[in-house]
């Protein structure tokens, strides 16, 4: 990225807004629960944070949106600063296939997921959480209540905002749709890969994918990816560096779910996506950036969000390929 | 790369040369044919080729060893150069899981192999070559006879090397042990998927596995995809820079077999291995480097060669993540 | 069975019980929760019920163990009694493979067991039972309980006693170890197989799979199989003579897990197994015979059971093949 | 069958082919190969022939058809006659699941069949027959000539028929098309499960399979199996009694691909079907049948020809269940 100044990245997003701005119809708004399809489709949203402090914003980049399965990177940055390596005994690190075959993968390696990024490795994931829950004492405070005020604080501390919060009914209808959830939980329970209540880690899985955030917050609570492991607002390490070039690797190799060798392709950094249309990805040592646009392409990735991240990459001149 | 001069380069090999020289005993060498499992294990060569023409090499560089898997990435770019993006309709580009899956996938997903770099993909890869075979009209020349012709030319040409060659004992021993790849190549046949007879596509298959090379002549072989897809040795295209992006990304993501992530955060270049203990790795725009050491680790990648690398890109300074 | 009178069967089930009485340690008795783990291995007890109304009982005759998977039989049977033909719309006829695949086949098969007797199918079978509960309306009276109410009646019923009970500790054991269970019934009804909460359906299916019954009991429960379907304590039509047809039909041919096959070879008679070490069979038109002895071989069957129904054919001069 | 005579049988057949005679197009002739989807679909025939000696025949019974999978049965009682119970080292017993699910199960299984009736396991049982080959030192005399020929030697004592023959069009047609099954074969030979050239193997196994007989002759062929083992037109042993009983108990669980428990609930005899439109079974101690109408139903069975042995057994008042 020599030669780029911050300068260049306000000039490139204006004009990637405006080249994708009308660039509608070509996918298609998840469905499977009100708040994701009763969502405008026409909204779109770009945010660049860069490590030496700038921001850059242009669209609806103050509307929050569901991150759904981009918490999964939040959920595994707050595990790895509390349990280090030993998180990799009980969730591996490899590509998987198919979604199909999470079943018999899980089948063949003893309840033990493929990676963080799949869904019964985010579930793991949740699961270790909790056994770290601290209970107040107070009337009601469960490991289920306590772990999700964790992880929001966690958050919240990532994005430096109050204003990111749960969703309480896109989480309630998660929690409703979640059978196949469920059934892997379980599945891993009969391994004794899951520790706590099956019904407490969907619920609290089901929670952190209803977070909402706005672009802005997004790529502001994003930026230690490419900082090293260190929050550049509070100066505070979140996770070691090895830890850091770790959950990178991860989402180079398996953020995009069925379209990561593509997006490793096309766009070429680690990134995330959910199917609430948000993409987030990190250019270590520089900048985060993310992307919001409901319409999501067949693999569940948001259309707009990825060709906005493909031209973003051709027009500062990285690729690292 | 700032700051990284050649000089450095030589230095750095030459550093963990010694630091590596007698660190075997820790793998195991291949041992389902004679000629892997006959190799003296204490063998370990580094070579460097960069884009600006210069070599450095340290061991047993000179020295020729089977490729193996490593060959899939040549047939591929071949493949690359005749069809352009053709190819993608009978293979796919992203990760697999486990081996086992393969044959669940190949079922599901209709005879069409997850990506060029599993056995299946490579099949694929070189049953479509087959199709371009050039019949000159001679006694005994057939599309099997012609394409292994051509193969052999093109990695020549890579090369700059009349030595590379194929090893006929390694090759009938291949042959010999193909049960299972005869299986998956039967499977897509029967899905439509292989067009030549399967006989002389996995015998084509075990000769490109066979060949020989030492790590000086693969630093230079794959110099062109450090170099957008321009051999540097001749200064013509092999291959398109989108292609060149594509094969690279395609390494990155699985390249290593069931090892891909985990050499993504190890090591964080685009690189394939083979069980004869080659690897090779390439820095985009700078060099390629190949490393051969034929003790293997559980993942069947040399246990010297990962190593090597991983310290070769800590002591560059390079990290793409 | 011309020549058979049955003076002969009490002559044979003293012969045969005297010849396997020692015959212990030779199996290993089920050990995943207390009540099954407890139980002295050495009881022994066969009784043969026939449908002029004659009983043949020796050994533990009189003591109940748990009928585990034999359960499925007579909820298969009470939903028959139902529904009909229309349950076929939600577990298939056919033999299924090994337990593996049942995960692999659910996928497959878009959430239809292959047949009533894996516990998929006993699941759903249990789930559509759930659809006819009357509730009383009185206080605490829910599907859960008003089903398992029904359950119980129906198997005294036919089993002509007030003795069969719930073992209340075993089901509770159950529950606690049904994770697999929960995983394919969330699996299922992420595929709209189940109706109810699977909570309630596994509690249902837990709580029938821990009746207990007495070898006499049991083999006068099972007597209408034997009689084209209608109970010949009663004179009442249990089921009509196609279901008991297809129920004889479906024990024959996937009654006894995987072993199914050799018991069919070596018994030649429609049969069910469950884990407590029962296993009851009918030979149409004449008699039910029940064998208890709690060791299991391999397949999870007792070995004394099948031992004694092959020896009870033999001398019987009893085969279908 | 007290009180069945002979001269019902007469009757029975003459009854039912009258009354499915104009029963057509309710189903599909195969088509994969010419030799089947050009026989004409309204031809229609019966044969019975009892172990006491008598034959009855209605319709085209005296025209050949492809056996197709019907030779499953007679390869497999060639070998029984030859290794007797080594043949389950290689082969199991059980029933398989739906066909996807063969690679799998042979993955899990380490490359043994579930059963001699699925296309693995009659491939299985086809190699080991060739480790029999007794060369006669002639010229062109191969362990694969010399299999096909003795096959064909033991299939027409069966049958009392010289006219039994290969239809060499119909065998060169299977191989042109035997993808799936070369491929099953290589997978099988990788866990060492294929003892002879794959290619040898297919080809034999093609030959057995385009066998040409008629109902009549097949009916005399699988008298053996109604009759304790013993051929009634020579006398001699065929294979053992428990062998009968083996094979009959696997013709009841494993006979007619995915409606074996369908059939068994229907027809409740052993049988076995194949795609030409045979289908064979058999009532022990009394009679073979053999029913012949090329049209298929879904699962590959000959539509007519189930219905026609349903009715026959609910007219003899024979059930087992």
């Amino acid at each position: 990225m020599n030669g780029t100044s911050n300068i260049n990245i306000e000039e490139i997003i204006t004009k990637l807004y405006n080249k994708y701005l009308d660039c509608t119809g070509k996918g298609k708004v998840a469905d499977y629960i009100p708040t994701l399809s009763g969502v405008n489709p026409e909204q779109y949203a770009i945010s660049v944070a860069t490590t030496d402090g700038q921001h850059y914003d242009i669209g609806d980049y103050n509307t929050q949106f569901s991150i759904q399965s981009i918490s999964k990177v939040l959920t595994l940055a707050m595990l790895s600063s509390r349990v280090g390596s030993e998180i990799w005994e009980y969730v591996g690190r490899e590509p998987s296939g198919n979604s199909f075959n999470s079943l018999v993968q899980l089948e063949f390696e003893k309840g033990i997921p493929r990676n963080p990024f799949i869904n019964a490795g985010a579930i793991v994931v949740t699961d270790k959480l909790m056994n770290f829950a601290e209970l107040s004492g107070e009337n009601g405070d469960t490991p289920k209540t306590a772990t999700q005020a964790s992880i929001l604080n966690f958050v919240r501390d990532l994005a430096g905002s109050k204003e990111v919060c749960y969703d309480e009914n896109t989480a309630q209808a998660e929690i409703r749709t979640a059978d196949r959830n469920y059934a892997l939980a379980y599945f891993m329970k009969s391994f004794n890969n899951i520790d706590n209540s099956v019904q407490d880690v969907i619920d609290t899985y089901c929670h952190h994918c209803s977070l909402k955030m706005s672009t802005r917050q997004m790529a502001t609570a994003f930026l230690f990816l490419a900082n090293g492991g260190v929050n550049p607002l509070t100066g505070k390490e979140v996770i070691g560096k090895r830890d850091t070039k770790r959950i990178n690797a991860l989402m180079m190799t398996c953020g995009m779910y069925n379209e990561s060798g593509e997006f490793a392709y096309r766009v070429g950094l680690p990134g995330k996506s959910g199917v609430g249309g948000g993409i987030v990805a990190a250019i270590p040592g520089k900048l985060s950036i993310a992307v919001w646009s409901p319409e999501l392409n067949a693999h569940g990735n948001s259309y707009r969000g990825i060709a906005t991240l493909e031209d973003f990459t051709t027009e500062l001149g990285i690729s690292v390929f």
